[in-house]
C-alpha cells in the first residue's frame, strides 16, 4: 500500500512535469508552422497574412482541438473546502492528504461564480498561463525593442504630431470609446441583458483606456516591405509606441479611482487624484526608465587610465547592457509604477546614448538580440489570444456590446485622427495630406497591449465581457485591416517604393531653394525642439557618448576643468561622428551648415559601420536608424556658434 | 468592512506581485556586480577569479544579507491542514477563507520532518526558486552550447580517448565514490551519527553519480584565454560535456533502480534492468535530439524550385533554428527521456549539418545568441548556489560525510583519469604526456549539473545531507582548483600561448617527414572512426549540406536517380568546401591529398566568412571550429576514390 502510494505519487508528479513539456512543445509546434507558413507566405509575396495573423490562426485551431479533442479528466477541482481558521490567504498552504503533506502554493483569488468554470479539463487549464506573463515576461522585449529601434531619422521631425497623437489622442479616443460604451450599457440594462450596478461609468473608462493601445505590428510590417513614405511610417509608428505607454498608464489611473460615494457620480476630488496619479506614475516610469539607460551609458563609456574600455569585451558588454535594461523594468514594478513604460523609455534613451559607445560587435548584439526576442514574444503573444478563444472558459460573449465596441473603436479612432490632423496641420509646414489621414484612421489595430490589459483581470463579469470583445476585436483588426493594408495603399493612392534617401535628397534639394522664406515658420513650429536639441547635442551627448563637440567648447570658460574631465579624448582626437545627426537637425540647417564637407550623400549601405553583409532583410525597424543617411559632420568652431544661435 | 478587506486583497495580491520583481532585481543586480568585477580583474589580468566563482561569492554575501538583515515575516504557513475528503493531492485547490475563495496551485510533496523549515522569512521562501527550474530553463541553453561549440579541430581526432573517459571513467567515478561512501556511511551509522537503514548502497551510488558530473569551466576559460595545448583543451572540455550527460542518465537509472526484497542486497534482475533503462534512455535520447537536428539540417537545405531558401529570411531561419532545437529537449520530456542529454546531441548535429546550410547572418546570430544565453545561465546558476548556502533551510552539515565525500572524489577522479590513460595511451600514437594527466586530474571541477542533480530531491534526510556536501564541494573546486590553475600550469610546465594555425602547421610538416611508416599504426587506432567518417562524409553530408562530394559519385550507378534529386546544386557548380575537414581528415591524408591546390594554410581570420571584426573574443569555444584554420579542399575524383579506400 505504502509502495503504492509512493509509486502513484511518484506518477502524479511525473506528470506534472511532463505536461509543463507538452504544453510547451504546443506552442513551439504552433511557432514552427507558423515561421514554415509565413516563409511559403514570402515566396508568394502574400502580404495579406502577417506572421502575427498566421499565428492566431494556428493558435485558433490548437485551441478548438484541445477543446474539442482532448477528454475532460475530472479531478475534484471543483469543491471548495472552508478553512476558518485563516483570515486570508497565505502564500502557501499545507495540506495533509492521507497522511501524506502537500505544499499548495497561492496562485489567485476567484470569484464564487467563476468556480464551476474550474472544473474539466486538466490539459485546458495548463493551457491558460499566468496573465502575468505577459507583463513580466512577453511584453518587456516587445516594448523595449520598439523603443530602443525608435531613433529613425523622420521621428524628431515629426516628434510634436506624434506626441498630441499619443496623449491628446488616447485622451480622446478614451473619453470616447467610455462614452459610447456607457450608452450601450445603458441600452443594455434597458433590454434586460444586463443587471443595473454592474457596470459603471468607470468600468467603460477602462475599456475606454485599454482598447486605445493600437497595435499596427502587421501594417508597419508592410509599409516596411513596399517602402511606403517614410513620414507616414514614423507618424504611425511612433503613435503606437507612445500610445501603448500612455493606454497602459491610463488604464491603471482608472482602475485604482474610485469616488467614495456613489462610484457612478462625478467626484472632482478624485479625478483629480487620478490625473496626478497618471502624470507621477508616467514621469516616474520615465525617470526610472532613462536613468538607467543613463547609467548603462556612463558604464560603457568610462575611460579610466589604465582601464581597457569595457567594450574590448563585447560578451560583458551586453550582458551589462540587457540586465541594466532588465532592471529599469524591475525596479520601476517594485518601486510602484509602471514597468513597460519605464523600459519602453529605457529603449528609447539607450539608443539615443549608449548605442553611439557600444562597439560594433555589441551594437550588433544588443540589436539582434532584442529583435529576436521580439519575434517570439510577439508571436507567442499572438498565438496564445487564438487558443483563448477556445480555452478560456469564462467568455461572456454579448451581442450588443460587441456591436457597440467595434462602432466605439471606429468613432473614437476618428474622433482621434482627423480633428488632431487638422490642428496639427495648421502649425505644420509639411501638412499631413488626406490621403495619410485616411490611412492612420484605417491603422487603428489592436493588438498585444490591448490583449495583455484586457486579460489581467477576469474576474468579474463586466471583465470577462471586455476581455472576450477586446480578444474578438483584435481578430477583427488584425485580420480584416492587417490583409487589407495593400488594397487600401493602393486605394488610397499612397506613394510605395520610396528610396529614403532618395526622399531626403529630393528634400533637401527643394528646401535648399526655399530656405529663405523658411527660416521665420520653422521657428514657430520647432522651437521647444530646437532647445531640446541644443542642449543634448551641446551637454548630454559630450557627457554620455563620443558624438558632439568637446564640452569646453559648449560650457562657459569657468567650467573648463571639469569640461576637461568629462570630455572623452576622442573628442579631441577623432572626427566627430554624430550617428543621428541626421534625425535631428533641421534640414536645411544642414543645407547651409554641414553641407560643405560631404556634398553627396552617399548611399547609407556604403558607410554603415554595422559589418553585415547587405541583406535583404538588413534594413528595417530594427536598424536603429543606420540604415538611413549617416552624415559625417565636421564641426568646425563657426558651426558650433552657428548651432548655439539656433 | 468590505471595502477593507478588498483592499487588504489587492494590497496582498500587489506584494506578492512586487516581490517576484524584487526577487528578480535582486538577482539582477548580483549578476551586474559579477559582470563589473569581472570586467575590474579582466583589466588587471587577475586570473584566479572566473565570472562563475565570482557570482558564488556575491550570491553568497547576498543569502547572508537576506538571511541576517530581512526580518522574518510568520504568516501561519507552518500550520498542516487536514483534509479528509481527499486521497491524494489535486493538482489545484480551492479554498474559502471568509467567504473569499483562494485558488492554490500543487507545489510539490514534503516530509514531515520539513514541515517547521517552512515557517519563517516570506523574502526567503520566494528566492528559493523551483528546483525544476535549472533544469527545464537554465540548463537546456548550457547543455546545448556546449553540444554546439564541440566541433573543434582537434575533437574528433581525440573522440576514442574522449568517450572512454566520459564513459568508462564517469562509471569508474560513481562505482569508486559510491563504494567509499558507502564506507564511511557504515562509519557513521557504527559512531551513532546515522541511524541504519536510513542510507542505503543506493543512496551512495546516486551520490557518486552525481558528483561524477565535472564541470571545468573555469579551468576551460583560462585555458582558452592562455592558449594552452589544444589536445589538452579537446580532451577535458569534450570529457566534460559529454560526462555530464552520462552521469544525469546514470543518476536518473540509480534512482529508478529499485530491488524488490531488501534495498541493500544485490538484485541481478533489477541490476540490468538499470543498465537496460540507462542504455534506452541515452539511446533514445541522443535519436531524439539528433533527429530534430537532422530536420532543420534539411528544411534549411531544401530548395524547391520557385522556392526562396529559408536563409533569405534569417530571422525566421534563426527562429526555426531556436525552436526546434528546444523542441528537442521538450519532445524527449515529454516522451520520458532526457531532455539534457537530447539537447547536447542536438546541439552536436546542428553544429555538424545545420551550420553549413545557415546563411552568414544566421550562422552568427545562433552562435551569438546561445553564447549569450550560455553566459547568463551559467552566472545565475553560480550566483544561486552562493544564494543557496545561507537561504536553503534544510542544510545537514555533517563533518564525516563531507570529509568522505572530498576523499572520494579525489580517489575517484585518480582512478579514472590515471588507469584510463594508460590504457589509452597503448592505442594512441600521440600519447597523453604525464603533466597532461596531472592537469586533467586536478581539473576535476563540479558544478552547475552535479548542483541540479543534487538540489531536484532534497526531501529525505540522507538527500539533504548530499546536497549539502555537494554544495560545498562545488564552493572548494571551483575557488580552489578554479583559482590555481594558473599555477599549476606553470608547475607542471605546460606549454601555454600556442597558435593553433601554427600547432597544426608544425604537426603537419612533421608528420609529412613520417608519413611512411605511419600508415599503418594510424589504421588501427581510429578504424572505428575512419568508419564513420566515410559514411558521414560521402553519404549524411551531400544529403544534408552542400558539402561534400555529390552524391552521384558516392552511391552505386543503381541509384543515380535519388542520388541526383538529393543532391545539392551547389555541390556540382561550386568548389566544395567543407567547413570541417580539417577536424576530421587525418593529418598526412591531408598532406597527401588535400595540400597541392592550397599549399600554404593562411591565417584563419583572414578567410573566416563570419563578417564579424577580429576582436579578442572572436575566438573561443564558441566558435565553431570556424577561427581555427579551414582548409579549403578541391575534391577530384582521384581523391574520392582514395577517401573510399580509406
Amino acid at each position: 500500500m505504502e509502495k503504492l502510494r509512493k509509486y502513484m505519487s511518484a506518477r502524479d508528479e511525473d506528470q506534472f512535469y511532463h505536461q509543463g513539456a507538452v504544453e510547451l512543445l504546443v506552442f513551439n509546434f504552433l511557432l514552427i508552422l507558423t515561421i514554415l507558413t509565413i516563409w511559403l507566405f514570402k515566396n508568394h509575396r502574400f502580404r495579406f497574412l502577417h506572421e502575427t495573423g498566421g499565428a492566431m490562426v494556428y493558435g485558433l485551431v490548437m485551441g478548438l482541438i484541445i477543446q474539442y479533442a482532448t477528454t475532460p479528466t475530472n479531478f475534484e477541482s471543483g469543491t471548495v473546502y472552508t478553512c476558518e481558521k485563516l483570515k486570508f490567504g497565505p502564500p502557501t498552504v499545507l495540506v495533509n492528504i492521507t497522511n501524506q503533506i502537500y505544499e499548495y502554493q497561492y496562485k489567485r483569488q476567484i470569484n464564487q461564480h467563476n468556480v464551476n468554470a474550474h472544473q474539466g479539463n486538466a490539459m485546458l487549464q495548463k493551457m491558460i498561463f499566468d496573465p502575468s506573463i505577459f507583463f513580466n515576461v512577453l511584453l518587456p522585449p516587445i516594448i523595449f525593442h520598439a523603443g530602443y529601434s525608435l531613433k529613425k531619422r523622420h521621428f524628431f521631425r515629426n516628434l510634436g504630431s506624434i506626441l498630441t497623437y499619443a496623449f491628446l489622442g488616447t485622451a480622446i479616443s478614451c473619453i470616447v470609446i467610455g462614452l459610447i460604451m456607457y450608452g450601450f450599457v445603458k441600452a443594455m440594462i434597458h433590454v434586460g441583458q444586463l443587471k443595473g450596478g454592474d457596470f459603471h461609468f468607470t468600468d467603460c473608462l477602462f475599456f475606454g483606456s485599454l482598447m486605445s493601445a493600437t497595435d499596427p505590428v502587421t501594417v508597419l510590417a508592410i509599409f516596411h516591405e513596399l517602402h511606403v513614405d517614410t513620414d507616414l511610417y514614423t507618424l504611425l509608428f511612433g503613435e503606437s509606441v507612445l500610445n501603448d505607454a500612455v493606454a497602459i498608464v491610463l488604464t491603471y489611473s482608472i482602475s485604482v479611482y474610485s469616488p467614495k460615494e456613489n462610484p457612478n457620480t462625478f467626484d472632482a476630488a478624485a479625478f483629480f487624484q487620478s490625473v496626478w496619479n497618471f502624470l507621477g506614475i508616467f514621469a516616474g516610469s520615465f525617470a526610472m526608465g532613462s536613468s538607467y539607460a543613463v547609467v548603462t551609458a556612463l558604464i560603457s563609456f568610462i575611460h579610466l587610465t589604465k582601464f581597457t574600455k569595457l567594450c574590448e569585451f563585447p560578451m560583458l558588454e551586453t550582458g551589462l547592457f540587457f540586465l541594466l535594461s532588465w532592471s529599469a523594468f524591475l525596479s520601476a514594478e517594485a518601486a510602484g509604477l509602471t514597468g513597460i513604460v519605464a523600459v519602453l523609455f529605457c529603449g528609447v534613451t539607450q539608443a539615443h546614448y549608449t548605442y553611439n559607445n557600444l562597439s560594433p560587435d555589441s551594437k550588433m548584439r544588443t540589436k539582434q538580440l532584442f529583435e529576436f526576442m521580439n519575434f517570439l514574444a510577439e508571436n507567442v503573444i499572438f498565438c496564445y489570444m487564438g487558443l483563448a478563444l477556445f480555452t478560456f472558459q469564462n467568455h461572456i460573449f454579448n451581442a450588443l456590446f460587441i456591436f457597440g465596441a467595434f462602432v466605439a473603436i471606429f468613432i473614437a479612432r476618428a474622433c482621434n485622427i482627423y480633428p488632431l490632423s487638422f490642428i496639427l496641420n495648421l502649425g505644420r509646414k509639411q501638412k499631413i495630406p488626406r490621403n495619410f489621414q485616411h490611412m492612420m484612421m484605417f491603422s487603428g489595430l489592436r493588438g498585444a497591449i490591448a490583449f495583455a490589459l484586457a486579460i489581467r483581470d477576469t474576474e468579474s463579469q463586466p471583465k470577462q465581457m471586455m476581455f472576450t470583445t477586446t480578444l474578438l476585436i483584435v481578430f477583427f483588426t488584425v485580420w480584416v485591416f492587417g490583409g487589407g493594408t495593400t488594397a487600401m495603399l493602393t486605394w488610397l493612392q499612397i506613394r510605395v517604393g520610396i528610396d529614403p534617401d532618395e526622399d531626403l535628397k529630393a528634400e533637401t534639394a527643394s528646401q535648399r531653394a526655399t530656405t529663405a522664406d523658411k527660416n521665420t515658420t520653422k521657428a514657430e513650429s520647432a522651437w521647444l525642439f530646437r532647445i531640446w536639441y541644443g542642449f543634448d547635442h551641446k551637454y548630454l551627448k559630450p557627457i554620455l557618448t563620443h558624438a558632439g563637440p568637446p564640452l569646453t567648447t559648449t560650457l562657459p570658460e569657468w567650467c573648463n576643468p571639469i569640461a576637461k574631465l568629462l570630455t572623452s579624448p576622442k573628442a579631441y582626437g577623432e572626427p566627430l561622428k554624430d550617428d543621428d545627426m541626421d534625425c535631428i537637425v533641421n534640414h536645411d540647417e544642414l543645407t547651409i551648415n554641414y553641407e560643405a564637407p560631404n556634398p553627396v550623400p552617399v548611399p547609407a549601405q556604403a558607410r554603415i559601420d554595422s559589418p553585415q553583409t547587405p541583406g535583404k532583410e538588413n534594413i528595417h525597424e530594427g536598424d536603429l536608424g543606420l540604415g538611413g543617411c549617416e552624415l559625417h559632420l565636421e564641426h568646425t568652431p563657426a558651426q558650433t556658434q552657428l548651432n548655439s544661435l539656433a
